[in-house]
């Protein structure tokens, strides 16, 4: 290694304490720019998005009083300048938001005069933004900003840098569904996958099937309305949040048998329902019955219209075929239909529900299982593939041409570790251990795929929140700061610029300063060590062996 | 088994639900008893405890509207009666609270008129008025006791029904403190083992030496004053709490070498820490020393005062022989005083510090190192020992004549599960798997002791929450409703009524109760299952195989 080399690493380390995730490039200097109350302006029109936040950031800003673990013995920054304010420049004012958005920006703040922000597009200036607001600390009873000047330019490695939220299981106010878009953003995480319904309830509205949430919400309170739902996907969008639903079919839905008892499939399958599926209530759609599929279709009708992304989410993971097997109707069926059987309609039943999705216009998601544990095959390849149980589906996926999101379990399923939640049964959960943050940061999505066009079919990676022991309760701890280790490494990848893997020993720092900062904006993240570990880098890490 | 008998656990289900922990005896009929706003009165002179007692359960009841989970399609019940109000007559007026105290009550609710709470002591009559709260959910506008007449006879089973809470790691505001002790009152637990101090923090005020929090805790906001710990105290003792300080002593000292270093040994070795410490940062009094004796003897004459409970833990737990070994003064020492060891240097050390205890006229509380790995052997065997690491210790202490509480960290541990917590390290941490609600359940704390005698130094259990991983924003989670779980084994005991010993099956609605009760009241205990398997007991269960 070169001395300049060793000398810019070292040079370089103050600036990463300051944002998460970090920025593709990042240039400072040694000066301090003092500021008070910090004001937002836009250059030009810019559009309701990038104008409301301007609004939240100066809130944020002006509101945050911040101070960051390391610093706790820093004296008052003497400035060399101030900070007049920022200009935001955004060059489309087309808030169109989807998988090509563009989210890049440039962001100079001089040691003094009027800091700069410019966006191709006014997600681009949401990131600013963010970045911004980072930047700044207190300094006795002014915000400083360390460091100046500072030329930073930043886009994201990845496009899908997401969070499942299980609104099923257990049920989700809509403001903590608020307060996690909230914390998202704070992050620069931009899809909100809403795995909305599940075998235990079905909080949505229905217009098709009113008797769906009516008999399948765990009471009128617990409910999401058509209202609701647009409300979140405003709000979200506000963020630069993508909110993608996802109606699992055929899987998954013992709750569709309370409003649809005659199109189901092993429902509620006592006490052996472990037999039919991979937890209670059982019931999966008969797929020897057409209503089925008619029913499947009216779901995909409704709800690719209240939902307005592009991308909608299938499900079709964890089908039993124990349950269609020891249905009598589909004994009969099959008996009557030679050459059938259940890996044939399970085929079709995947072939008929993708078409029609498709004939809305919409791009169709799906579980690994849909195209890897099934005779399934897509039309095209512009199904999108969720990869859960094994990672190398990340490789076959890519290598068929398929894009591909990985929220591989071993890694990314935030609700593991917590043990079994069956009450006669004092063991572990199949997905432990706990998926602590290093784990989180340390996976590489791209693991052994080295072609650079298959490489880019990896759209990125979702951190999931499956409910089974989680609700508003306990969501904000138990998804920060673990969903900040995944989002860096999808907004700026594993790798530094300097081309080495970003290690854990040296991001620890400045995630805990990005835990605080959100615990200071209300997001209840959970600490990661103790606060004197916290205060003291490296003093706390497992010593050379 | 008799059909009588039966007949008799059948009826005894729906009882079942009410009440956590589960009294010793309770007989029910068929009656609902309807009530409005509720009153409680006082029969006789009772004391500020009592008095304050049933005006803060007049407010939590009248202001409770709660619905168990297994009742949510429950119409409006048809009462057959109506609830007067509640009499409390309490025996004695004398508020000592301690090891000794009488917590027994009977209760008696009509199915028209007149309730009768009956208790020995405030504390008899505390417990009570928090079944009582218990036995009341919501009726459509009014409220109902359903199952009137009732009659409750009941005590614990255990005097010992603690919580190590750890406010060194990470600090704790006061209201987080507070809320704790609220949960653990609707949870009948009496012991706040407040592990005030460790190697990372100093919060609490030291008049014999100020450096010690000056220098020592987080900052300035993040300390208890004398005045906070007085609150504290009288905030438990008004829940029939007792606070038992921790100031351990030789090992976990490394905050008392930023006031006196000239005490210590191995002052916080780097990077290998592990060589010398548990974990970082390492530290421990240095026992050659006879200014360190005088320190530890210093602190004992401080906070005995400031504490008053009748028994003050001295720690003695993790202490690393390598740290003394390696230590020149010590090394010199032992060079000039032949005969002496680093072993005996530390029996000396125990022997001081306890004999100094005894002068005080307080009851030693120690971990099992103390005993069991030095050399120490206590004069007396008024010493209680708290296990963690052995569950054999548990046996080898009564069979000494030793009381014993257990904390055993392969059940009772509730931070642990979460991985390991260095940066440089992504594995598991040395106590994983988490300890599930069942695992703590099926704990026996006097599992392979037979002796009737042996059986009465038992004094109970307490579950630790180290707070490595925690802080006030997750505390609530961590503890609820696993510290429950454990609760109701020690006070109501492992077996019910008909000799068989309870299943974590059998109470685990009645645990959905406690927990979403607990969540009405303001703790954010976490959710146990998807709220369709609270609602539906059994349907959730691992299938018989």
């Amino acid at each position: 290694m070169k001395l300049s080399a060793v000398i810019g690493l070292l040079a370089a380390v103050p600036s990463a304490f300051a944002i998460w995730p970090i920025p593709q490039t990042l240039e400072q200097g040694n000066s301090n720019t003092q500021a008070y109350w910090v004001n937002i302006n836009v250059q030009g029109y810019s559009g309701n998005i990038v104008n409301n936040a301007v609004n939240r950031y100066r809130d944020i800003i002006n509101r945050e009083n911040f101070l960051a673990p390391v610093d706790y013995k820093r004296g008052i920054l003497k400035p060399n300048g101030s900070l007049q304010g920022l200009t935001v420049s955004v060059e489309s004012t087309d808030e169109t938001l989807g998988i090509d958005t563009d989210e890049s920006y440039t962001l100079d703040v001089p040691v003094d005069g009027q800091a700069m922000l410019n966006a191709k597009t006014p997600y681009g200036a949401l990131r600013g933004l963010e970045t911004f607001s980072q930047l700044i600390s207190t300094n006795g009873n002014a915000k400083v900003i360390a460091n100046t000047p500072v030329h930073i330019k930043d886009a994201p490695v990845y496009t899908h840098r997401g969070l499942l939220f299980d609104s099923a299981r257990n049920y989700y106010s809509l403001a903590s569904i608020y307060r996690t878009l909230d914390a998202m953003s704070y992050n620069k995480m931009n899809v909100f996958h809403w795995h909305i319904v599940d075998a235990q309830s079905w909080p949505v509205e229905s217009r098709t099937f009113p008797d769906l949430q009516k008999n399948g919400a765990y009471s009128a309170q617990q409910t999401y309305s058509y209202n609701d739902v647009n409300n979140v996907i405003a709000y979200a969008k506000e963020r630069g949040i993508r909110v993608i639903p996802e109606f699992d079919v055929p899987g998954h839905t013992y709750i569709v048998g309370l409003a649809k008892p005659d199109i189901m499939s092993c429902l509620n399958v006592q006490p052996n329902w472990a037999d039919e599926a991979a937890e209670p209530p059982s019931g999966q759609l008969n797929i020897a019955n057409p209503d089925s599929i008619d029913f499947a279709n009216k779901i995909v009708d409704e709800y690719t219209k209240l939902f307005t992304d592009q991308v909608y989410h299938l499900g079709g993971d964890e089908v039993n075929r124990n349950c269609w097997n020891n249905d009598p109707t589909i004994q009969t069926y099959l008996a009557t239909h030679p050459g059938e059987s259940v890996e044939s309609l399970l085929a079709n039943f995947y072939t008929q529900t993708h078409n029609h999705l498709e004939t809305t216009g919409k791009t169709a998601y799906t579980w690994e299982e849909t195209l890897f544990h099934s005779n399934y095959v897509p039309s095209t390849n512009n199904t999108i593939l969720q990869v859960w149980i094994d990672q190398t589906s990340v490789q076959k996926a890519v290598a068929l041409g398929y894009r591909v999101v990985s929220s591989s379990s071993d890694a990314y399923y935030l609700d593991c570790g917590h043990g079994a939640w069956l009450p006669n049964f004092d063991g572990n959960s199949w997905c432990d251990p706990f998926k602590t943050w290093m784990h989180i940061y340390n996976y590489d999505v791209a693991a052994n795929i080295t072609d650079a066009g298959q490489k880019k079919l990896i759209l990125g990676t979702e951190v999931a929140a499956w409910s089974e022991q989680i609700d508003e309760t306990v969501i904000d701890p138990r998804l920060w700061p673990r969903a900040s280790a995944m989002a860096e490494t999808a907004w700026s990848g594993k790798t530094a610029s300097d081309g080495h893997v970003r290690t854990t020993a040296e991001v620890a720092s400045r995630l805990h300063e990005q835990r605080f900062r959100m615990v200071g904006r209300g997001i209840n993240a959970e600490p990661m060590q103790p606060l004197w570990c916290a205060r003291n880098p490296g003093s706390c890490n497992l010593p050379p062996s």
